[in-house]
């Protein structure tokens, strides 16, 4: 894509981000979230739910008591990262996290089979002595929506030259690599 | 691997670093640095360059000119995030960052033909009107070596079960996933 006009690039970010909600194998499909913690800035690979070009926002899903949500809470400035290896793209999303917990409607939605990761005892982060001392449970009160608002969007093409743009609200355009 | 023990687990967290030293299509070659920036969390991609179990360091090259190095010296307080999809093995590695730049001895070892990206102008970044409007310009005085000291390490295997384990220093135990 070493060519791209602006807007292209940014076609392709949403060309990404739509494959990563319906195509579990798609690079945007596990995506990093980067949030502030107590100590320091904390890192992990979340799945992208939903995506809404017009809103601009992004939708993950998590247990209400993992300690991201209490992180999100406290600082709502998180940053998603996509990294697709095969085009050596790099999509930074800078977004504010609005957290919704117990919400029936999204809940309706989760299969069945997939409902175990919300719930269960002890919760995320608690010591056990065995790594299947853990009951699941599902529980719409642990079922959290994550919706990301995109502050802004940064793209790096690995092509050589290196191409870096970034895109917020109306203005975009290219900068140093 | 989900009959391992932490022993074992924290040997294979070890191996998958040492194979991303020396081998290019490892999954930690290419790690995740997330920081803690003035406008939230931060994250991207960045290139394992140095390991040592012994002293539980990693080494990260970059531009001193980045971002990153201004939000390192205000907050050393970084993760690596390691992802393995083949196994399904998240690696998290919690690290306090010491910057050091124009280090001669690392510099010497960098390829000629890759000290390009540690200078140049304008600096990363800055706006320019076309991707090609950037001139390379290798410089040691810009060249900034990272060196994350473990203070934690944290696995996610998501076999089924989920089976989560936590390092620090002498304690090490699972967690809930």
């Amino acid at each position: 894509m070493s060519d791209r006009t602006l807007e292209a690039t940014l076609d392709a970010v949403w060309t990404q981000i739509a494959r990563g909600v319906t195509d579990r194998t798609a690079p945007a499909r596990q995506l990093v979230l980067a949030t502030v913690g107590e100590r320091g800035a904390e890192a992990r690979m979340v799945v992208l739910r939903g995506a809404d070009r017009a809103a601009r926002t992004l939708e993950i899903h998590t247990d209400a008591a993992s300690a991201k949500v209490a992180e999100l809470k406290a600082n709502p400035k998180a940053t998603l990262l996509i990294w697709d290896q095969l085009t050596d793209l790099q999509i930074r999303i800078r977004v504010n996290v609005t957290v919704k917990i117990g919400e029936p409607y999204s809940w309706a939605r989760v299969p069945t089979a997939a409902r175990d990761v919300y719930g269960g005892a002890p919760t995320p982060g608690q010591p056990i002595d065995d790594p299947t001392d853990f009951s699941p449970s599902p529980d719409v009160t642990r079922f959290a929506v994550l919706t990301c608002q995109i502050r802004e969007i940064e793209t790096l093409e690995l092509a050589s030259p290196h191409r870096r743009a970034r895109f917020r609200d109306a203005t975009q355009g290219w900068i140093a690599p």
